[in-house]
């Protein structure tokens, strides 16, 4: 009876659909999760979960995001902001939502900043002058038309430069040199990332004339990887480059040799007019609780040095065939699933703004958040951000999505960027975690390709979201709602 | 006693050296190669198999064959004959030549092509507009300056252009698409390989207005790989660019889409006027037999892509610390070892010619011949071209690198190109074949540094280079010469 906790006051019941769907179950699922998905009688129906179970196995073998993740790298590409490859994405994905039958298809208008990444030439002139693969950092300036020529000196991070007397900075280029390590969960990202982020405005505040930093990614190839920098309104802003992995550990072996080093850089990066863009959105609308929604968020742009796949293509592909396969299986949720592609994740957010602003009013309908940003590894992870009392649910949609090799993690996950504005509010979220040991190989640089996503693991990616989302818009579980969270300085 | 065989006789001898030598063996190596290290006892004296693996073993524990390399790819770079940096690489050579303490160091002038790769823009123009990450083909000649707008065909390889009717070709840009596997002996280099070299002739000769190929190379990196193409003189030249890997994913997937796909390519390759170049030679000259020489080889030369690390610095690194090592050691070869550090192996092997011309007379001075250019990957195989009555010296050098974890191979290898003039008229070579599984991911492209160089292989390499060497150095035995090749059409 230990083996099967809790199974046998169902079974007892005069139901036989309740009786196929255990036999189901039974016959369907590994044993170590088949005790599990029965444990949390009170949070789903058994009808519920036994639709999610068949929903979650037959995108396992049927689910093909692949090929709306070939599709939109092959027929558009790379769709930063502002862009006519911007344009063409979100026409792409009204003709595609509309193709796999999505509801109340339309594009809702955001406008977008329209940055030009323009040419670059970096190189080391003394003591050994060699190139250096750069790009720059989005949201960069150039420089002037002949470039800056000037000494460089390297600190770690935004510590180090903080430590470092503003006289021995002024006047010189700053190369910030921290090595990002690979881990499933990518969180060294967010540490290494700061000196992208911040580095140039930091920088310039202590006089220095110009930013190198070493690539956030953890690849040896010789690619830079680009991303967003912010400058600070109140400091002169100056040119800021990223150089790859194996060029940053060439310009600190000449540092390391102890001579001065120089280095030459010409940018000619700048800001053209504001351009529409649009989010592109979807829903299967709900049966019995129309307004109440699950969204699922991807985003729609991408940088422009490689096709975007992996970001966020594959989010694209992952949360639209979520949406497919419900559809496909003639069940209609109780509650509206909307599908939320945003523009502008990469450069300034505008798409997620623009969808808080415009749907505040719907603000506490939307029952959970859910967004797939972490390219095509396979989840395995499951975190929440449900109020401390809802602990049970996260519990009870992690029992079937065990059998998919994905553990339960913690109620403390944040969101993808698409749906942080309301998650700031108080919206409850499902990070499903994928594996993202190789992410930041291929992230923001040009080899963001489709050979980088792996079909099989999309459908075991799709088959863990439609399972949540089933479990979550197919009935009247409760989230909650969280206290909105307080203003933090980043 | 069948388990140390052919050793009795050699114990029974009043040798005090010889039983230090055994119980040196027997102490220091593995068992298993314990018994084979004795079992030429025709071939090498147990002093010269002594100092063998003294070599060896000191090599394994204290050969920085890193620093040179890190130290050529720091200070020169790239050095694509006819460059600055290959002129300042003919500067490194001699001094780091005699800073290691080689005797007779000079360069000897060669003169070389100087060919630009000049700036390049490849892209899909139809259906779906995509630019490509393309690099020209090393001796490719310019587009015009509005560049040429064609159709493109694909072809898998040169037989399937063969097979295509020439009015299917004509006025058309050619995509070969085959695509490279990876191996330990990487040989499917040599099938790829082919489409690059006389593709672009082949395709003329059909009418062919251009070429473009999958890179010759094993990442999916979005970085493109160089290398020599040669054109027909009785034929009309054509540009000849290679995409990467991803880029032609992206125009196979275009291509099968069945709609006619046509491809834009600008660029602006030229000669320029030839230009001087060395081979740079040191030695360490033979105390009794001066006028024998063992030959190791390199080349100093690499492509413009990369900082040439694998391809050849990690081969100018272990020839160059073979004979540090034997000099170091302070013993005398009775041979000469002779240290060719080549020019132009890339680009016309105008080196390897020059040397062979220049040395002809001394043709049947040259015992044998080695050449390391294949990266950093540990010696797996020693394979030899030895006169067929001398294979129990292939065996007899095996035996002490066993323990390093070396095989042996056939008697039917190739060589290096550098030295490939003397083995075609029938100079000895032996081969220490290095694992080159990942060396087609850098070879020649930009990803083509120092980070992709693994110290602790380079000193098993020459560890198994020293051991060679010294052995072929230190006696009489005689390698013997082969009948010269005939000639054949590649």
């Amino acid at each position: 009876m230990r083996a099967f906790p809790n199974t046998d006051e169902r079974i007892n019941k005069p139901d036989g659909v309740i009786l196929l769907a255990l036999a189901a179950a039974l016959f369907c699922l590994p044993s170590a999760s088949r005790s599990q998905e029965q444990q949390q009688p009170g949070v789903f129906s058994d009808k519920q979960l036994r639709q999610a179970v068949e929903l979650r196995d037959l995108a396992l073998s049927s689910a093909d995001a692949f090929r709306h993740v070939a599709s939109l790298t092959m027929e558009v590409g790379p769709r930063l902001a502002g862009t006519s490859g911007d344009k063409a994405a979100v026409a792409w994905a009204l003709a595609t939502m509309h193709e796999l039958g999505l509801q109340n298809v339309r594009a809702e208008d955001v406008t977008v900043s329209h940055w030009e990444r323009g040419t670059i030439e970096v190189g080391i002139t003394m003591p050994y002058p060699q190139p250096l693969a750069a790009t720059a950092l989005g949201g960069s300036i150039g420089t002037p038309t002949d470039g800056i020529e000037a000494p460089i000196i390297r600190v770690a991070d935004l510590d180090e430069l903080s430590a470092t007397p503003d006289n021995e900075v002024a006047g010189k280029i700053v190369f910030f040199d921290r090595r990002m390590q690979a881990s499933k969960d990518g969180d060294d990202y967010t540490e290494t990332v700061k000196a992208r982020r911040d580095g140039p405005a930091k920088a310039a505040a202590k006089g220095a004339i110009a930013v190198i930093i070493r690539s956030v990614g953890t690849s040896s190839a010789r690619l830079p990887h680009t991303g967003r920098t912010r400058y600070d309104d109140a400091i002169r802003q100056i040119p800021a480059a990223a150089i790859s992995n194996p060029d940053a550990d060439m310009l600190a072996m000449q540092l390391a040799g102890g001579e001065a080093v120089t280095v030459k850089m010409n940018m000619s990066a700048r800001y053209l007019e504001d351009e529409r863009s649009a989010n592109v959105i979807g829903e299967i609308r709900g049966a019995s609780r129309p307004d109440e929604i699950v969204i699922l968020a991807a985003h729609l742009d991408s940088w422009d040095l490689g096709t975007g796949a992996i970001d966020d293509a594959a989010g694209i592909g992952i949360v639209l065939e979520t949406a497919a396969q419900i559809i496909r299986s003639g069940r209609k949720p109780a509650r509206t699933i909307r599908i939320l592609l945003a523009a502008d994740e990469e450069f300034g957010l505008s798409g997620a703004k623009a969808y808080a602003d415009r749907h505040m009013a719907e603000l506490h309908s939307h029952v959970v958040g859910m967004e797939a940003d972490f390219g095509d590894g396979k989840v395995w992870r499951i975190s929440t951000l449900f109020p401390d009392d809802r602990l049970e649910i996260a519990t009870a949609i992690h029992a079937p999505l065990e059998s998919l090799g994905i553990e339960l993690g913690d109620n403390k996950t944040g969101s993808g960027a698409d749906i942080s504005e309301f998650k700031k509010l108080g919206m409850p979220v499902i990070s499903l975690g994928q594996d993202g040991t190789d992410y930041f190989d291929y992230h923001h640089t040009a080899s963001d390709t489709l050979d980088k996503v792996n079909p099989e693991n999309l459908r075991q990616v799709v088959a863990a979201f439609v399972t949540a989302t089933w479990l979550a818009a197919s009935g009247d579980v409760d989230f909650g709602f969280r206290e909105p969270e307080e203003e933090t300085e980043e």
